[in-house]
């Protein structure tokens, strides 16, 4: 039987492996930045257990992607962070995706 | 070789593809609706070409998926409304997605 | 701290969630199932801490979907079952993805 | 009203919007490459009109963007080569989803 605390963590895991995978490749520029942060936020927010989102994407990786010459790029799991905050019963973890540039990797860490 | 308006056509198509692949599955309810709209609208006119585009989610057809105990849904192809307007030199052409209930499915139709 | 259980919980969930919403919406038929579900599964077990992984589309709920005449679907979340075990130091946890018909929902679950 | 050429290049580009869309992210590594390849194909060609899908991806660049500890990475669009034959009524068309290096784009074209 899992514990609570078990749980809990499943349940950010969950929803940080969602919102990579759904939201990887979005069409993304510094002017849409705002609205897919928003949109990515409250799609969370609708999952079970979710008590609170947040999801910033970082602007000077974005700025520093767009080398094509149409002033978009497709979104990267590296550009995302985003936080997650999960109650179950008496359980709750927060849960952090953020790129970590020493192993050039989108990491995935349970915070408290 | 290909005319302008083949050219047109077919930046129509990939964003109507792109749209359907990239947002379904996205968890939505009837209170994250407008937020998902904007942020798939925005997205398709970061892209090549497009002077218009507008999305809309099936808000009848939310409400009657909605009988799980979470308040939300994954987006399914068939709830997306979407229009998008191409200009390619001078050859234009709008594009729509829309669910026919006649073979239900989700149709992509090239309309003017 | 987590506990290395919760950790092995956490990662479970991660790997769930993106399973889900990296597929919802592929096209499949009965032809093409079997490639979707091997390449499912393979991407699943590149993941960090994957021992196991098995993913099944449900054939039955597949034929009941095929009401175009196009003879293949969108991938739904829930035709989707996943089987994947994690192993984390000493602690291990297996979960399951599988659709509840109780509550009309793709259930993601701990299950030992 | 749109002729059998435009229509044919508005499926084209369906598809390669969609195959785009919809595996950027999924995990992969040079072990599981032949399986994604393999479902991507396969996914495309159950899709209407289309006569023949090839997809190939990149091998080189999927070693070079090898930077993490994991042994594999989230497909980027421009790793992918796509090829799609579709034919409507009289017409046929061919599209190529293939990375320029010129511009740091995956190109989307009409070849034929």
């Amino acid at each position: 039987m899992a514990t609570d605390g078990e749980i809990a963590a499943f349940e950010v895991g969950i929803k940080l492996g969602a919102l990579f995978h759904q939201f990887t490749g979005t069409p993304v520029s510094i002017k849409t930045k705002s609205s897919l942060e928003k949109a990515m936020g409250e799609a969370m927010k609708n999952q079970p257990y979710v008590i609170e989102a947040e999801v910033k994407i970082d602007e000077e990786m974005l700025r520093n992607s767009l080398k094509n010459p149409f002033g978009y790029v497709s979104l990267e799991g590296k550009m995302i962070y985003a936080r997650v905050r999960i109650k179950f019963r008496n359980a709750s973890f927060t849960g952090v995706l953020e790129y970590s540039p020493e192993i050039d990797y989108p990491e995935m860490k349970l915070v408290e």
